[in-house]
């Protein structure tokens, strides 16, 4: 970043990824008194908000030679969005942290910004405020604000009660066969070329499922998580919050199309792709037997899919349930273990 | 990191920084929902909501050679903080996004955490939220949000006018001069220990001014900013934000003792250590004549001072008025530039 200033810089980011409007009031009834370009953003929202944060770090979540800086943009904000999507909560506006390593020019920190720009528009976020700053290497750290009528509207992880349905939104595993895909490029030989382009996208451009997050908070979800650290985990923080057990039944999980072929090329087991492996955001749901007619009604209606895979049950803990009716524990995706 | 879990590491982390208080309202009338634990935060807030993100890298910001880990969580947190005390804004909650390289263990993760759960009791500020990542060096990005009862009490960069007051609370220097110190011990020879260690301490534990940020706010203040980047640089965006062009008397800036000291035995300017470097968090602020008594009384009263350093003109940019009467513009900080 030799030679490039940090005003600047700023302010060439500013352009591409925020909406610098003033005194403008979104749909979600939140109004916007001061966005980026000053001490903090200022906002006057209504209702209850809800807050999170997450980050991407080269090295650790993607590599530059397999991952284009736009698709770094575009999956740190989706990523982030996910978290809201499973709270029900409507997106609203996000911040932006950069750390820009020597090695990158100010053409590829435009070209991240575009792909946050993209999402953002996507999704109507107004990006309000952002810092950039050197780093030994590229991070990328978001806060994202969305937005509700009330808190009760919200899904938190506890809530599930036993006799509910567990069920999950959209396709499992493809983030997992993906990224096998883009560091082992002969493993899709065995695939057609539009089913290996669709995994390697779902490794690279994450969707959040916002619409269906808000459709199955609308539908009265009990409990809600989004699956980004793998079936298994996330089903064991619901688990935990909730004080239940949650049973998961391998053979109804929705495996996206070319997930069995990867695993079989690679030697590794597709259940553990779906359930061990992070990164799939979709959502992971518990709702009582008579709201799951109309919350898959609900979810097919933003395009997306509902599958029940299991039941909530008395006791803790997550078990796999096999087609043979044996049964293990999941096994985790902790994104601090090398 | 190795043997060292996310989950586990994170829970540990929440309990030393996070308030897991549920239903609570603060002062602020803000109500925590949900706090720390779930895929987002929850609050009710009233008002207007101020946001502001910042963040300290390792190797950038700070060195583990010289900074106790313990005073990188306070500074992160006190910086981030500083940007709400620069609008006048009272500070409500936080979310800390953590990168955590290899050779950093749970102890010193927690050593980091102990210094933000310090500060964050100081100012009664509530950290709802985290994400701790593996990283290839320190990093911490802090995202704060405060509240005021309109977006109209806060104070905003734009709003200085021809024939305000320029001013300045507490002293200047100190930041850039305990630098100096802490990487050439051998220039505290001429201080005295005490006075030495106080400037040390402004380096490495800055002390956001949030008391005289409100009271300059309610005191009428026309801008205002906080002096992170360098005095001449950040009223050059108070100038450009405005409209305005800034005269800054050099002999009226109110250096920390010791500065003049550590300036002449490392050859350098005093005045360029209060204004062309960073890190002072002191507030400057441009508030009409009529208003400065009331303003320092109530910023007196908040244990700190305010110093008139000049004035507000008609016209654009900054300049440095000396006691000759020559004239020169202010070099800025770039953390961009190595």
């Amino acid at each position: 970043m030799m030679g490039v200033n940090e005003f600047d810089l700023i302010a060439r980011l500013v352009e591409t990824v925020a909406d610098a409007r003033r005194e403008r009031t979104s749909k979600w009834g939140v109004q916007v008194a001061v966005a980026s370009g000053d001490d903090a953003a200022v906002t006057v929202p209504h209702g209850a908000t809800a807050i999170s944060v997450d980050s991407l770090v080269e090295g650790v979540h993607f590599r530059r030679q397999t991952a284009p800086l736009g698709s770094v943009g575009r999956k740190a904000l989706s990523a982030a969005l996910s978290d809201l999507a499973a709270m029900g909560a409507a997106p609203g506006e996000a911040y932006v942290q950069l750390g820009v390593p020597d090695d990158l020019d100010e053409g590829g920190c435009l070209e991240l910004a575009e792909g946050l720009a993209q999402v953002a528009a996507e999704h109507d976020v107004d990006v309000l405020g952002g810092d950039v700053t050197r780093a030994p290497a590229l991070w990328v750290a978001i806060t994202v604000v969305g937005h509700a009528d009330s808190a009760d509207e919200l899904v938190r992880r506890a809530g599930a009660s036993p006799d509910d349905v567990l069920a999950v939104t959209g396709e499992l595993g493809g983030a997992a066969a993906g990224l096998l895909l883009l560091d082992r490029p002969e493993l899709a030989e065995a695939l057609g070329e539009e089913v290996a382009e669709a995994l390697r996208r779902r490794q690279l451009d994450p969707r959040p499922r916002l619409a269906a997050g808000r459709a199955l908070a609308a539908a009265g979800a009990s409990a809600m998580i989004d699956v980004s650290d793998g079936l298994g985990g996330d089903a064991g923080h619901v688990a935990m919050a909730s004080s239940v057990r949650l049973v998961i039944e391998l053979e109804r999980l929705p495996l996206q199309a070319g997930v069995g072929e990867v695993a079989a090329a690679a030697g590794v087991d597709a259940d553990d792709l779906a359930t061990a492996r992070g990164e799939d955001y979709e959502l992971l749901v518990a709702l009582p037997l008579e709201r799951v007619d109309r919350a898959s009604a609900e979810v097919a209606a933003t395009g997306s899919a509902l599958t029940p895979i299991g039941a909530v049950e008395q006791g803790e803990g997550v078990v796999l349930l096999a087609a043979d009716g044996s049964e293990r524990e999941p096994a985790g995706f902790d994104q601090l273990r090398p």
